[in-house]
């Protein structure tokens, strides 16, 4: 199976190793180690707690290594989206991959049983989500056709149903449905049904825990509900998977799901940073941040060389740090290519031209899908050095 | 110096060439090259009837193929934003680059240096845009030391002279600090003053003809009125560059400016047909479109395989085109990998899981930088054939 290859280092980012942060240049994306480690620490010590699986997502961090770097702490494995997203993971070495999502297109679906054939070779595991029958029957069609290939395995494929529990996207509703395509899976020697994805998107950034608690509640009656009809037909449901950073606590509390997908806990953004937390959670820190540097200074504002193109913005403007003597500024939308910079209060300085400000983006995933690199810093942000230069390697990763 | 090295074209995209569209996998950035090719000879001829230079904006396209295309067609040259998207042209071929920002750090001037003593060897040609002394004195140290390199050549730039004419954003007020820049310029041997840098991006999307007229008059005024202090030193002022493609009209009729920096007129997007067309203006088509696929329907709606990871919404959602029985879908956000499209009209039909969608970006720059390779397809966009696989070669080259 034709896997995505490597490309090595450049020159330039491989001379970065070992030096101190001045030499990045700007913009780039900058993760501060120390507090990712903290992250993934404080969440393979939650899910030990809670005894729960966990599967972060890596559509967040797009990154072989930094999956392989969760399984190593105690993940499972890596949730994707996309399927090439999971190509990228297997070329990476990550051997248990599920796409949480549906793929429909018969050349896609052929990627994804070559992936099952590789994975099945190897002592791997890869699973992926449904909510149709003709997702069922396409991908039945496409793994019974990879065996049937010279030197074909009798691979299999873990399949969960998805259900709409109120995020209004993909899924079935909780119900009848979900039963039919459950027996639907079954007739399909290639496929096992795994159980059921009920993931709420919206609910993680309901700012209160207790409106994110009430929503759970109404996920986990929609999810028992449609187990129950399963379990009726006479159907095991072994696992129930979802949850994202904001509502795992919930999840975990429920006895109903068994794995969290959580992924932004690991670098978390402004965004996360906004809800109230609940006092069952990890404390978890900013570690991703784009360092950028001031390029115009005029009487009233600056101007930094770090816009849409460098940051997402689909969910806020990003903060910045507070500069070194204290500063705070407030960032303004400049464009793709420039970000507006103000004191906030008045009697506080603007940044002088060359001077570096740190940015905490408003959202995570696509902000990480605009760069090839991941700077990896230890010994602190702003004075540490680069001890490790991270390949995105699903950037872009769309198909 | 070392420039970027290109990469080979993938088997799977090298596959795609002469095939079918229906081959293309989704999400896919796909140009009608049709449409583009005949927007390019809308915009030549439009400079060619009002005698005026024109060096599009490849912070657009970042591409240098699509740069020397646009160089055949009579563009004298490209400009950029970034000292990377400037060695991305130039080892992809385009000989004369306009870094039409600014640049500060001291190891970014260094490759701004390293390119002019390139493009000096090679008979072409690098401006670049100050708004500062610290800008100017950088530059000329950088300039100065690649020059007493063993082998440096009397290497020299053009540099234009950012003017804030309403932006808000990077470049002096319009008069005497304009006056003070170009003095400094000129006691450097290896810096060349070559004129005013005037853009006014927020004019590009005033709705109404009359509304950027009235922006541009200012414009113009704020431009003659820094222009004639200069020359009142004795000072020539020898090209005033600026404009966009919801402007350009303004100010290839205003006497002032001498080249037309506009780049959307390539691929247009929903923003920018949104706006009033100025009846002078060359009526540009839409060339650039994801192709989606429908992933997932419900009742009420259905899921297209492509969120804000495969186009950029800062400058609002993308626009789907009708289906060709004339169904008409709205488009809502569905997150990073997810589009919601629900029927126009009540009446109107949900599309199938497995079919097609087309969306118009909206807006094209940032969502050029998601991708790395435009799908170039010709004989029309639903049924026509790739013609081409068109690298985005300057794609993430953000520094």
């Amino acid at each position: 199976m034709p896997l995505p290859t490597k490309t090595p280092l450049s020159d330039q980012l491989k001379k970065l190793l070992h030096r101190d942060v001045d030499h990045v240049d700007t913009p780039a994306l900058v993760v501060d180690l120390d507090a990712m480690m903290r992250n993934l620490g404080r969440m393979a010590e939650f899910a030990k707690k809670h005894d729960i699986r966990w599967r972060p997502h890596a559509k967040m961090h797009k990154s072989s290594g930094l999956a392989k770097l969760q399984v190593q702490a105690g993940a499972v494995g890596v949730c994707v989206q996309k399927t090439a997203e999971a190509e990228a993971m297997v070329a990476g070495g990550v051997m248990d991959v599920y796409i949480s999502n549906e793929v429909i297109a018969p050349r896609k679906l052929a990627r994804v049983a070559a992936l099952a054939q590789h994975l099945a070779a190897s002592h791997g595991k890869l699973a992926i989500a449904v909510d149709s029958n003709e997702g069922i029957r396409g991908l039945a069609q496409a793994m019974d056709h990879a065996r049937q290939q010279p030197g074909g395995l009798p691979a299999t494929i873990d399949v969960f149903i998805e259900i709409d529990v109120g995020q209004g996207r993909c899924g079935v509703p909780p119900g009848r449905q979900a039963v039919e395509l459950a027996q639907e899976i079954r007739k399909h020697p290639a496929l096992r049904f795994a159980g059921l994805q009920a993931y709420h998107g919206r609910a993680q950034h309901l700012r209160t825990p207790q409106e994110r608690r009430d929503v759970v509640t109404m996920v986990v009656q929609d999810v028992t509900f449609t187990r129950r009809l399963i379990e009726a037909e006479g159907v095991p449901v072994d696992l129930v998977t979802g949850a994202g950073t904001g509502s795992m606590v919930c999840e975990s509390a429920s006895g109903v799901f068994g794995e969290l997908q959580a992924g932004s806990f690991l670098f978390m953004d402004v965004d996360y940073a906004l809800n109230e937390r609940d006092p069952a959670a990890p404390q978890f820190e900013h570690a991703l941040f784009v360092k950028s540097q001031v390029i115009s200074s005029g009487l009233q504002h600056a101007v930094c060389d770090a816009g849409h193109k460098s940051h997402a913005i689909d969910s806020g403007l990003p903060k910045v740090l507070p500069l070194e003597d204290g500063t705070e500024l407030d960032y303004f939308n400049g464009g793709d290519e420039h970000g507006i910079l103000k004191p906030r209060d008045a009697h506080q300085r603007l940044p002088r031209i060359g001077e570096t400000v740190w940015l905490i983006p408003g959202h995570c995933d696509p902000t990480v899908n605009l760069h090839n690199h991941l700077i990896g810093v230890s010994g602190g942000l702003r004075h540490g050095k680069v001890e490790k230069v991270i390949r995105i390697d699903a950037r872009g990763a769309l198909t």
